[in-house]
């Protein structure tokens, strides 16, 4: 039985490889999209999931339009320099046939996981506000929901917005501390491990080799990305964020994981901050104590991720 | 030429271990201790400097009372829990015989730094109130101190006080992010080397064999201070803060160092903590950007350290 996917997103270019990987997996069912701002703004995000259905020749997946804003702190900028203005790179993709639900993405979460109950797995790979919200609506989802995986963070490396902070939680640390701290099966895919797995331009042109129309976007997507992080990180490649989310739901044994309470800082130069307790042995109550366990994620085996997405993505259409 | 040194202190069973240790280093000539709340309240420093350079026969060596308080946080406690009441494990030494300096610690080390430019080393192995109070005394001994060395912080790993903090930082993080950010020759020597190095009750013992005055203190004074590790940390053995400190003075080739900037937390959950910018790579400017470089320590050969402890302080009184 392929595990029930909701995937809350912010398309953006590694949204869009994550959300392909989903839909070739055959472990995965991917149920909705769920959309949020941060690499895009929300209604940018919201065409871009409209888009990547209709591409994957699935536009019965319903598409749910997330908050245009952070709970407590103004949105601060969109990562248009990372994306493209358009979130995928600059392609410029026509616009999508099919319209958003009018319910709103929180509802959509909401109702999707109380009407099946222990079957959906949330992957959260923007900011989390919609996860806050829906947490806002109905309480009682942390019992419902099947797993939470979310793409952010950084527990034992820098931020890559600040020293501090990674985007995903810089942009909305308030929701990401009510998410961490809400007492629901938890797994954090952070910088820790999603810089450790580094795909190169010989990596897409090999994707794109195999001749297919996911794979000849996915190819597309990624020279906008590939440019930016050659000039802005000096790295020859992209850090694999979205999709090491997508690839922990399929198969966890390739990451390590450790248990431990994360809390995230919500204001002063580390906001956005996930700090994790690796300890757990205090002679004094801290903000820590007695907060569930998050299952962080702490290294990877990159090979094996890179031949499990190389193996989904490059399936015939 | 032996390198002149004060040492800035709250002892503390591992401050008494580091002072003794520099005492017996051929390669330091200490000139004076200043005193600081921490392991116990300020007065109980200087009256245990004061006795540690009595037993070292060392009564010329100038002893100044450092600050009562932090600058801004309030004094939270003393952590008599770790070093004993009196600072010393409970052994309860008779009172020194000298008395300190009418000068306060910050005007002290102000005035031999600058009557001795470029050749006072400054080593802070507990809170950094005096160092930031010298500062404010004589902003041009950035200029003028031959080196800074502190014990203090955690870069790569969990706080002991807190999840994100160290104690010393804890106790007055206001005063470490002016020490951190004022531009002079900083070494930080935190818990990622301090808690690589453990002496073990076997270790003391061996110490205890070589029959001086010395090592029989250290002996004594351990026992307290082995009973916190064992009951309230797990660890048969002690963590080596201070003397690690005095350790990176003599040889600074025991550690593997790397240059970042550093600032510190002074609010919210993670109060105290030492965030080092590892990158030194933004999109745009952040509260570590043109921030000083500090050197700090990520690794340590434990068993060269150890062994240059050992051979230090057993050498004959």
């Amino acid at each position: 039985m392929p595990k029930k996917l909701i995937i809350d997103t912010d398309p953006g270019v590694d949204d869009a490889m994550a959300i392909l990987f989903a839909l070739k997996s055959s472990e995965l069912d991917l149920v909705g999209l769920t959309t949020i701002f941060g690499n895009v703004y929300t209604e940018q995000a919201t065409q871009n999931a409209l888009r990547l259905v209709e591409l994957a020749g699935r536009p019965d997946i319903p598409v749910a339009q997330g908050a245009l804003l952070p709970l407590v702190v103004p949105l601060s900028y969109v990562a248009d320099f990372v994306h493209g203005v358009d979130g995928l790179g600059n392609t410029n993709p026509a616009p999508p046939h099919g319209q958003a639900l009018d319910q709103p993405a929180a509802q959509f979460i909401v109702e999707m996981v109380m009407n099946n109950p222990d079957q959906i797995t949330l992957v959260a790979v923007g900011p989390l506000t919609n996860l806050a919200l829906a947490l806002a609506l109905e309480p009682r989802l942390v019992d419902h929901v099947a797993e939470v995986v979310i793409m952010g963070g950084a527990a034992t490396v820098n931020g890559n917005v600040t020293p501090a902070a990674e985007a995903n939680i810089f942009h909305d640390p308030h929701a990401a501390d009510l998410v961490f701290t809400a007492g629901w099966p938890l797994t954090m895919v952070g910088l820790d491990v999603t810089t450790k797995t580094v795909m190169s331009d010989a990596y897409f042109t090999s994707l794109k080799a195999a001749g297919t129309r996911t794979t000849g976007f996915i190819y597309e997507i990624s020279r906008f990305y590939l440019d930016f992080f050659r000039r802005e990180v000096g790295l020859e490649g992209i850090h694999t964020h979205d999709p090491s989310a997508i690839a922990y739901v399929i198969d966890p044994t390739l990451f390590t994981t450790e248990p431990a309470p994360v809390r995230v800082m919500t204001d002063g130069l580390a906001q956005g901050q996930t700090l994790m307790d690796r300890q757990q042995r205090w002679r004094t109550p801290n903000p820590w104590t007695g907060q569930p366990l998050t299952n962080v994620c702490l290294d990877v085996d990159s090979a094996r991720l890179l031949e499990l997405y190389h193996h989904c993505v490059t399936r015939p259409d």
